[in-house]
């Protein structure tokens, strides 16, 4: 099927499209905090009446036990094959919000770029496969395949429903080829990529508690033990000084990669240099041995993604809190179990907590890590599409992040997942300013239009092809 | 003078005292917090107001560059000596709100116990010599002796104003033989104290940065250093494993006491067992070699009063933050001066600072330490007044915590701070909760209407007896 008229119906209607994607990202859909939960609603109620609005059908609102997947179908291509679409509507928090320039929930455009939480991570990505829809159901009343739309709202906090809906729903899905999931980044705006690994992810809480109630630091500063340094000392020794995490057993799962496989990613992937300036600090960190961006990659780490403890107003009190909390990030790589990683976790922070505190562990949302075989006909025809709309194929790189579902449809529906990724290295996703490039969102569109033209040519049994395939 | 009438006038009017007290806890005169300067004020007013009611002459707010001091005399006494009465009427935050069971400035009784920020620390002990100032000209129309009060709004900011202002009424203030600080701890209901010893005091905050802004953990998570982990390690090395601190140079100065001196204190000060139950934990904490004790009065440390970075919010957000900040305090010992202490502090981290991270350091509220003669009269007249109030005399201990003009008094005026302290361990100052125990509240009136009749027999010349004494 020829996408020439979707193609000019999408540069013809940019204007109209960027205002819709506007009114997207005013919702602040957080799905980590209970108090946005009517937001996220919300948002789920104007995604349902977007989709019915750009012509597909069985557009639905399904509740889970927290927030709603939207999904949508549109089936009249007998005999062609059909294709997932995964994207998430659910968004961080803006905090903190002072270090933002104009308000992560008020988009604002400057200088051909969209500022806003969820601009590139997801609403800006998942947009435009819609907009890549309506080129072809606004000049052509068809597709040039099968869709089922999956939409959630809860993956920022680890897609908690989306594995049981993918189950209850097997029967239906699993005759799709392969899904396609946009929550990823290029190399750069000139140079884009498809990842073929995620890594997996555990999240964790970590409160030390100390004396039951603040204590005077003049009357007991010395004699009682201060739970904020007792938390210090534990987190100082998660690492140890080859920048190698120090937990008992935690690297005993990790899968070491030939030395072609290395080889593969240095040609392929982002320099040292590249990854220092997209994150913009000078100095590299971590496990000594690997390339930034295989410590990024096939190398496992535990983060701090933020602490408190005592008293963090104006001005110094001079107490000794009583508790103090650490909130923790695991990334996690092949062959590492999440569930195995939060039980030594547990035994670790059991074992180092001294006599003079007592220390609680809560893990959260684990996410299996995820590899995608790269010759599967679904990823090329991936490469295919960016060749046509950015001039070069897409580059085929592992990603650093964790998006649940990827795990999912290998595992539950045997299917690979296709990351199309149009993020650039410095939107900052999950920071302030977060942004999306106008003119990447315009190729964006042309790509999902060619994909959805190039896999219509897919056998219906590509999916199960991956099986047979090795990486590396 | 014969105070039995006003004995009898303090008994009587006991419920009046409460209610009036109750009033002056009302005001939230929080020094630390620049939204509250008006209420500090209004605070400042009441307090004044009443000074004059109770009969006091030349009442006076004086302004500072910050909070205002109150002062008050009465002269009337000529050829008896002459006594300065500190106290302050700042108080610090409520925080933790959700510790308190009642709100911090919502007076509370109950069990003969009243609830409220700064009803022990120190409006309640400061209001204690109010009342016997009270109940004294109510019923003689005259005092024993001579009187200035100074009550200050910045104690515990670190009295940044008040040298300056006692420098400039030397002349006039050194008049006096002694002064009198009701800011301090008794060893229990039934066994008074009399503070001969402040630790010194500096505080800090050390903020710790990374990247210029949140990144994503999955992008950079193993890559980038975490300044949340940063800021750990450099907290953790802050002591090392026999519980001392590990900055160099800190123990440089530190005064090393006679085998006579550690024996008086263990036979007069409190147990471990007693600190422990005070602070409610089971274990001990701090420097080998030395008891609780000791630890908190002739040993110096630094605690972590409060520790902040990244995303505290509900859940966990996967990120590496872009800074850390600390707040500690420093409880320094004769002969550590604050200023070594902050440049020596300042050295350590500018050296452990790593190079994949920036560290600022920020001090204040230097507060020197200070020792009072055990001997002088005018202390020995406190243990009297407290035998006749108590039933037996107070003990000699050493104090914890830091009252900056402590050291002024003596530095500036050549006279000793009394510290007669009406506080309990169990008091929670500086926490939630914090309380007054009514019944002591009143024995705390009888005790300095007695020591304002035994004090009325000081020679004017006590005042300069004790440059020629040593303590131990």
């Amino acid at each position: 099927m020829d996408p020439s008229r979707a193609l000019s119906y999408a540069r013809a209607g940019r204007k109209q499209f960027v205002s819709e994607l506007v009114e997207f990202l005013h919702f602040p859909s957080v799905s980590s905090q209970a108090e946005q939960t009517g937001d996220v609603r919300r948002c789920a109620d104007w995604l349902a009446r977007h989709l019915k609005n750009i012509g597909l059908d069985h557009v639905r609102i399904i509740p889970t036990r927290c927030h709603p997947i939207v999904t949508a179908a549109w089936r009249h291509a007998p005999g062609r094959p059909t294709l997932i679409i995964y994207g998430h509507y659910d968004v961080l928090p803006g905090e903190p919000l002072s270090d933002w320039r104009t308000p992560p929930f008020s988009p604002t455009i400057k200088n051909n770029t969209l500022y806003a939480r969820g601009a590139a991570d997801d609403k800006g990505q998942l947009f435009s496969h819609l907009k890549a829809i309506e080129s072809y159901l606004r000049t052509s009343q068809t597709l040039p395949l099968n869709l089922f739309c999956i939409f959630e709202g809860e993956e920022e906090i680890g897609s908690p429903n989306l594995t049981p809906f993918v189950e209850r729903n097997r029967g239906v899905l699993k005759t799709a080829s392969a899904a396609v999931v946009s929550d990823t980044r290029m190399i750069s705006a000139e140079q884009p990529a498809i990842s073929y690994a995620q890594r997996g992810g555990l999240r964790a809480e970590l409160e030390v508690d100390g004396p039951p109630h603040e204590l005077h630091s003049g009357s007991f500063g010395g004699a009682v033990h201060n739970p904020v340094l007792a938390l210090c000392d534990i987190l100082a020794g998660l690492h140890d000084r080859h920048g190698r995490v120090a937990i008992p057993g935690f690297y005993d799962d990790v899968r070491v990669w030939s030395e072609k496989e290395r080889n593969y990613m240095a040609a392929s992937g982002p320099s040292d240099q590249q990854i220092l300036h997209a994150a913009r600090v000078e100095q590299g960190w971590g496990e000594s041995g690997y390339s930034l961006y295989e410590r990024t990659t096939i190398r496992p780490d535990v983060s701090t993604s933020g602490i408190i403890g005592g008293h963090t107003g104006h001005g110094v009190k001079g107490v000794i809190p009583s508790r103090a909390l650490a909130k923790l990030s695991f990334r996690l790589v092949p062959d590492q179990q999440p569930e195995r990683i939060a039980q030594i976790f547990r035994d670790h922070i059991a074992r180092v907590t001294p006599r003079t505190a007592r220390s609680t562990v809560r893990t959260m949302s684990p996410i299996h890590p995820a590899l995608i075989p790269r010759r599967h006909p679904a990823v090329q025809a991936a490469r295919q599409a960016y060749k046509l709309s950015f001039g070069v194929p897409a580059v085929l790189i592992r990603s650093g992040g964790s998006i649940p579902v990827v795990h999912t449809f290998q595992n539950v529906l045997g299917i690979p997942a296709v990351l199309m990724g149009f993020g650039l290295p410095d939107d900052h996703i999950h920071g302030p300013n977060e942004k999306l490039n106008l003119p990447i969102f315009y190729k964006a569109i042309e790509t999902c239009i060619w994909y959805l033209a190039l896999a219509s040519r897919l056998s219906r049994a590509a999916g199960n092809q991956q099986r047979k395939e090795r990486i590396a």
